[in-house]
């Protein structure tokens, strides 16, 4: 959309900004810098700060120093835990039902180009799933390395987690990322979790990586809210005696 | 209320189930087992029975064998980590303006009762705040142990994390729980956080421990959804090189 635009260069960079920001861009990590920004535009840094300058004075972003330029009038509280994540076991507990909607390698999307750090045009294998636990559903969407898809075959994704599927292909988690946020149910949301459109959604996302640092599992989970569904962790720094 | 009803004894415990489920009980942990209600109502194991059989048959509780009675329908999905949480620094992040409604010594309520192990009428200090981060309210209820009231004065409260406080005081927090799920905004909510009756709410539930294991901060803390807030943790099991 970005190159169809006419007018001057300080409004195509807002309005890549202000698409970057759509796609929850400027949440958890900054907004692209200034010079990045310039450099990709081919125009000069002064004419960037410009379109920055602009959001800000709109309210839209607020630039904090020394960090980078993040959305306003949003918070992140992040708890960082040096630990190991106990993955065996997780979401096994009661029945759970896959249904795979889609298994296959597309060319990655704006916001997973960023999460993943890959090139613009770079494939990534895609999982679209609804999960049922004890009557509670989910829809998941999930990005791997476009080589997971040769190594996990669509049969398994039915029947096993996804975790252990990647562990098994020797992708091992070792660090990551998890963010909550409460949304209301799109009307796809409301068809899909069973519930009325403007219900309370709980959003999970992930980015998981392997001891070399490479997301190799990111995506979103959306939960029907209210009494049906809880996300949980425990830490624990103690030694077990 | 429960010794005020009349009619057979499993309608008495049916109704104390309900008002358990009702306070939050039956999702993280099990219900009471049935010997104890039995022993509290002062009836046959039969009778208690048959008080949890009609919430089986009503579909209000599933039972699992071996671990107890839980609520149906809720999906709890827990991700265990044993490791240490770095909370200097945690909710330090942007202007943090923190309002205390009221700080006291009170009966803790039934559901603290069960939280912190307590004895029924036994008393808590309780902590109820507004906070405000980056322009973005929540409405803080914490529960920790009554001799915290003679320890943290009031002022100190409106001005510093409660953890650094806690831990100054000799609580320093080795192991905890923290649980997330999506709600409509109450009109109280809505009034407190300045979002419409029914908006999407992020509410977090912790209780944290100390190092022998005793619950010295339990309590809840409600945020606007949408945009307004995200709820992260990081981990990492890689030694940091």
């Amino acid at each position: 959309m970005t190159g169809k635009k006419a007018g001057p260069a300080y409004q195509k960079i807002e309005c890549y900004l202000r698409e970057l920001i759509q796609t929850g861009a400027g949440r958890s990590e900054p907004l692209p810098a200034e010079p990045d920004v310039a450099a990709r535009f081919g125009v000069s840094r002064m004419t960037a700060r410009h379109a920055y300058q602009r959001l800000v004075n709109a309210g839209v972003i607020v630039r904090k120093r020394g960090v980078g330029s993040f959305v306003s009038g949003h918070y992140l509280e992040r708890l960082p835990i040096s630990g190991t994540p106990d993955f065996s076991g997780w979401t096994e507990g009661g029945a759970v039902h896959f249904v795979v909607e889609s298994y296959g390698i597309v060319k990655a999307p704006a916001n997973i180009v960023r999460l993943m750090k890959l090139k613009t045009g770079e494939k990534v294998t895609r999982l679209q799933r609804t999960r049922s636990v004890n009557g509670v559903m989910s829809l998941d969407t999930r990005y791997m390395p476009a080589s997971v898809h040769g190594l996990i075959p669509p049969a398994d994704i039915e029947h096993k987690s996804l975790l252990v599927l990647l562990k098994n292909a020797g992708f091992d988690i070792a660090s990551g990322e998890v963010e909550l946020d409460a949304h209301s149910a799109t009307p796809q949301d409301a068809r899909k979790l069973g519930v009325l459109p403007g219900h309370p959604i709980l959003q999970r996302r992930l980015v998981y990586r392997d001891a070399q640092g490479r997301e190799v599992l990111v995506g979103t989970s959306r939960y029907p809210g209210g009494q049906a569904y809880t996300f949980g962790f425990q830490f624990d720094a103690r030694t077990i005696t």
